[in-house]
């Protein structure tokens, strides 16, 4: 399921009516990036592509779509060629270089870079940023918390915060291409794959006159694959009640109270009751923060449920990826066009991203222009993922995307992934790009 | 479009196949509230009913789901009469109470109330808090932003920072209904019939090679509801280039800078220039701190363009909605349920909210169970929206919707009102409800 043509900007709409009327539809250039690092972030992991294709792929606009375009007040004095060719005909036919999903980056990166005819470059940025920038954000806050959980699984429960049930879909397939080990979102397990982990709620507890009776009647349906929630009235006495009615479950999860004392208790009293094997989950509201603390401190916590904090990525809710132009066919030769409205000036030409790789780890990113040399020990971020509106390669799989984030997230000095970063990682720009910046303002300021 | 059945936290779906096998499946009362304001909020805003019942009327499993369901490990011991006859067979046949939206509401009061065969009303409890938590959020930040901007319009524009093409839908409800006068939001426009607005990129500008041709080959098609946007290279030059140039837009929009001292600059050029009626519009990461500040300090600004402190509700970014169990059926009578877990305790019983309004001010709400009498002046806030999984009346306009709430946040004591409250609004409990909830606790602690 892609978006509607019609989930964009208006002004997407009204500049491409103004181009079509104009007769500009020039070949353009316009790349996505992240201008800084939102707060408490040391990287950014790039994830939400595969969407984005989809969206580029199947855009058109439907007979219905354009007869209601053509009723707004906004478009009146629009020539009618422009709803009965461009519109009716439009599909997307450019090419595209992106980042794969799972690539950890940092500010001023592209991490996508469209070349198209003006009109189709234009429509679609307000849709792309939708899709890239919350599945990035997510991506990048959930890649905390599992460094943070430091091999033990994290599982996100995030779907109720989430915003909306489309949103928690997604934050789902984000979580998951960056190390979370289930999700509780079973669409997602059915439309990506994902593994699905879930217990049950303090309903079902409070459901039954007894806790005791509650937990049994949920074993005689999960047997061995129960998890049990043992905080609804006391969380330790649950746990004394599990020992003693004789049931295995193969979890118990803490919800509330202080779970650095409870894990302690609960862990004592699940093996003196020789339930060794039975593991502590715990949730509510958890983050990278306090999972951190609560293993400093040696809490006995098998595995972290994690909601809101990634499913919205609570501390830094917004990602501001912007979609600027960056070149343009005048007179058929490519001019790089830059603004400079004050603290936003953009850097123009068609880029790469070269990462200097020595000894397997990673030591700085270069910023400089596509047909540049690459540095040495360079390899190159940005690949060819669209040809002429097609896409170039077969979809990946979660899994792919997952384990390339392994690798690629480790390859980074490890000061640059603590939850605060003891080290900045060095992002440079060539010479040959520094050059074209000064160039293209100074002509600017002269105009 | 309403979501899929699948989209819900895979324990809702071990819960109900485990009630189904116990053979449980008396009537259930749930209810929807939030235990406290988030930060910065001194009131919230009741959105997303529509969608919520939208989800309810058409909620079943797809042949398709179930034998996916099936499929997995997770449900390999549940017995087969589940998928062939209680998941094919479900539909949501119970009854529901709810705030209207729009309606201000305060800490612990009930938003909606679900009375249904406990299989039904605990399923949807995750794409319901999905739906409604979100909506909710969002509606209880712009109303801020529009107050805030005290008359003035503000504009939706956040679709590129919302969590996905979806969650900016539904974004550009919630700030409509509250009072934002129109989104960029094209979908938006279409779905929900929201007045649209929007400008010109800085992509536009800088795919020309002079300002004034770009703001002029804009002018040709939109004529005077031209916006140009002046700030691409410098923004009270641009403003003299426009006067010079002859054209007369609409307005001009400032996205950058200091907007104190170009608003005045800019206001100054046009107005001398004899362009009197050309509106300043500013946008650029405006919340409803930077709007107050910007009209304390007189910038001679006619409307706001705001776009993530609204779309993703940016300083409070999730709202902490629950979704409790308090009454059950057993034996024929319905007992009033609860949980004591740690810090978050629930009172039991169906309920009721007042809100007191005296010489058309509210004083104060009260909680209280549904059947007692409606205190002195209190006016009930929860009506029946659906009977026996019927809609009970027919769909509002946003525009209906929009008018109540205008009436009822203004009915708010203005202190409540202000960007940091002056004044808690008062929420009281009647003896009953307090009595009901010590006897339940009392009960609980003794079994």
């Amino acid at each position: 399921m892609s978006s509607s043509a019609l989930a964009t900007d208006l002004y997407q709409l009204t500049m491409i009516a103004g181009y079509d009327t104009a007769g500009v539809d020039a070949t353009a250039t316009f790349e996505l990036f992240v201008r800084s690092l939102p707060p408490n972030r040391t990287f950014l992991v790039a994830a939400g592509l595969e969407q984005a294709l989809d969206y580029l792929t199947d855009l058109h606009f439907t007979p219905g779509d354009i007869e209601w375009l053509r009723s707004l007040p906004t478009f009146k004095t629009v020539p009618a060629k422009f709803f009965d060719q461009t519109l009716r005909d439009l599909r997307f036919t450019g090419d595209v270089w992106a980042m794969p999903e799972g690539t950890p980056f940092f500010e001023n990166e592209p991490i996508l870079r469209i070349t198209a005819p003006l009109i189709q470059a234009q429509l679609v940025e307000t849709t792309l940023l939708a899709i890239i920038n919350f599945q990035t954000l997510v991506a990048s806050k959930a890649a905390r918390v599992v460094l943070a959980a430091d091999g033990r699984s994290v599982m996100e429960f995030g779907t109720r915060r989430a915003h909306g049930p489309d949103a928690a879909l997604h934050a789902a397939r984000a979580a998951y291409i960056v190390g979370c080990s289930a999700t509780s979102n079973v669409e997602a397990g059915r439309r990506f794959g994902i593994p699905l982990a879930g217990t049950m709620a303090h309903a079902w507890v409070t459901s039954f006159p007894d806790e005791v009776e509650a937990f049994r009647a949920y074993a005689e349906v999960f047997g061995d694959r129960s998890v049990f929630l043992i905080d609804t009235y006391d969380t330790v006495a649950a746990a004394r009640k599990v020992v003693q009615s004789g049931l295995r479950p193969y979890a118990v999860r803490i919800d509330s109270g202080d779970l650095i004392a409870l894990s302690h208790s609960v862990r004592a009293t699940l093996d003196a009751g020789g339930l060794l094997d039975t593991r502590i989950l715990a949730s509510g509201d958890m983050d990278e923060w306090s999972i951190a603390e609560l293993l400093s401190r040696r809490a006995p916590i098998d595995a972290f449920g994690v909601g809101t904090a990634i499913s919205t990525s609570r501390d830094a809710p917004a990602l501001g990826g912007v979609y600027k132009l960056v070149e343009i066919e005048r007179d058929g030769i490519d001019i790089p066009v830059m603004k400079l409205s004050g603290g936003k000036a953009t850097s123009p030409g068609r880029k790469q991203v070269w990462r200097r790789v020595v000894d397997g780890r990673a030591i700085g990113d270069v910023i400089g222009l596509e047909d540049e040399q690459a540095p040495p020990d360079g390899r190159p971020l940005l690949v060819p993922v669209m040809r002429g509106g097609a896409v170039v390669a077969s979809a990946e799989s979660l899994d792919t995307i997952r384990q390339r984030h392994h690798a690629l997230v480790h390859e980074l000095p490890v000061p640059v992934l603590m939850l605060r970063a003891r080290e900045t990682y060095h992002v440079g720009r060539t010479y040959k790009l520094d050059t074209l910046t000064d160039y293209t303002g100074q002509q600017l300021r002269d105009s």
